[in-house]
């Protein structure tokens, strides 16, 4: 990060620098990264604290990679080992050896930081756990063509839900409903929105999965059933503001007089299934049920771009960044 | 109510209206009111919707009551008998058979409004059931000396938890601390509120167990442990703004970053277990372990002066109003 961004993300707050490889710590690992991820959490981390701390000006934008494994301290991984690991926009990566973690053995290696990744994961612990959805419910997604979004608005759909889809475009709407099976999709853009979403939804609302933040939920807070949930999940919305918008004026009255329930979490929450939902991700994949779109660009130079390009709305799926070719024999 | 307040509560938006009875439907009941109760819900049902319609200019200020029953369909409760009911501010009041209830033979009567009524029951299940309360956490609650708080802080205290209660006056903080064993109390009308509060929680805050709404949860967000939680319980300090007040800006980033649960409730979710909990309360009070603190007023024509009363701050406890004697022979 060159600079703390103020409003709308721009080349000027990212340098590429190339610097010598740091001293290896003796309880760190060297990663060679082959994949990294482009995704709204690096702009949360420019932006200000999170689960942490802020980025400083000169420090590397932080992202879950897929690596290789190059020096390990004695009882670690192998090198030559494929990982995971929260490390950031470098070709090689100097981590805590418990910044790191095995994949499961299964999908492309890319889908490790999609739909195996944390985007899956959080859609899936979200849409199992967190919002306690039960067949025949109504779920409202918002920014449901996003890496997050798409696949929990399917998994809402595999577990019985009917779903309807909030995106900013016309374009990401005709996808998530040809490609992806949304029976209802809103432009959260239209100058009618509130009404466009009243009438997709003639049921009351059950779930509002949330992964943009901001002031749709001021929207579908009158839609909400009795026991309704909010599941918090992003709030990509707010990132490009200097100041968050204020939640909703009278959301604790609503909470109380419909009896809601409004969750954040994070899919760390859930580090001992991860394997489980894994598994059960990619089956679901394989067997044609779930649809996990991905872009993948080539080169570190192009991830500042993809990130500027994902919050201005421009893209569907996982964004993916490519340092170096897949290693042979992946995954068998 | 005469007219719909706008700003604070004046004896100008109340009249008193001798009226006949009116004819009894076939599904109703006919109740002489003995005690009717004085609570936010009231001020709330006057401002806007909540979990019933806004109250109209000429119609009853809604109230839960202790009533002798006059009249009843066949089949239901004998004439004579003693029930609680969602009534409202009258001497007589005819309401639907399912707007009434059995009361626990327990103590006294007018507790039923307090204690075993309500506020009571909503102190059990936020404090119970909604906060998910484990012995050894920190608890904040706010209106700490209302009819719901000064019960809810006291629960907490007896499930273990280490209790900070947050009042608008040094006066009632004093009967918090002396009388219901309030280890830390707050004044949110401090100038230097915030940091008051930062000192009265040197270990994280686990529950925020929220009477009133407002601005006082912007001052306790920073303070909440992952997975900490917000019990919304009632909004009053926002009944007498004309507008609510924004929720805190960034509220869905800190409900994620710290994996945080708001959630809002009402008693009536828990209707097969309040007798349980009606015994349960009464037991604690009888052990000593939990004091009960309730103010009566005589006469209905006392009733509007005590609502404003209470929504300028000014009692301790349940508050209610007696209409008629205890009748004899209560409880056994």
């Amino acid at each position: 990060m060159a600079e703390r961004p103020s409003g709308s993300l721009t080349s000027r707050h990212f340098r590429s620098e190339m610097v010598p490889l740091p001293q290896r710590p003796a309880d760190a690992v060297l990663l060679r990264n082959i994949f990294v991820s482009v995704a709204p959490g690096a702009r949360a981390a420019m932006q200000g604290p999170t689960h942490r701390p802020q980025l400083l000006p000169g420090e590397v934008i932080p992202s879950s990679v897929v690596a290789e494994v190059v020096a390990a301290p004695p009882g670690g991984p192998e090198p030559g080992s494929i990982v995971g690991g929260a490390a950031g926009w470098q070709e090689y990566s100097v981590v805590p050896t418990s910044d790191i973690w095995p994949l499961e053995r299964i999908g492309e290696l890319s889908q490790h930081l999609g739909l195996l990744g944390r985007n899956g994961l959080t859609a899936y612990f979200g849409v199992r756990e967190v919002a306690q959805l039960r067949a025949g419910e109504t779920v409202v997604v918002s920014g449901a063509a996003g890496g997050v979004g798409h696949l929990a608005g399917q998994l809402a759909r595999i577990a019985g839900a009917r779903v309807v889809g909030i995106t900013g475009s016309d374009e990401k709407n005709e996808v998530l409903r040809r490609r992806l099976g949304y029976p209802a999709v809103v432009n959260r853009r239209s100058p009618s929105f509130a009404d466009d979403l009243r009438a997709a939804c003639p049921a009351d609302v059950d779930v509002y999965f949330d992964t943009v933040g901001g002031l749709i939920l001021e929207s579908v807070l009158p839609l909400l059933a009795r026991h309704g949930r909010v599941v918090c999940c992003g709030v990509t919305a707010q990132y490009d503001l200097d100041r968050p918008p204020p939640a909703p004026a009278g959301l604790a009255l609503q909470l109380i007089a419909k009896s809601l329930r409004m969750q954040g979490f994070l899919v760390a929450d859930y580090l001992p299934e991860w394997g489980a939902a894994q598994r059960e991700l990619y089956a679901l994949q394989r067997s044609g049920e779930l649809t996990a779109l991905e872009e993948i660009r080539d080169g570190l130079d192009s991830a500042p771009g993809a990130l500027i390009e994902m919050m201005a709305g421009g893209n569907i799926g996982q964004f993916t960044v490519r340092l170096a070719p897949d290693p042979a024999g992946w995954p068998s």
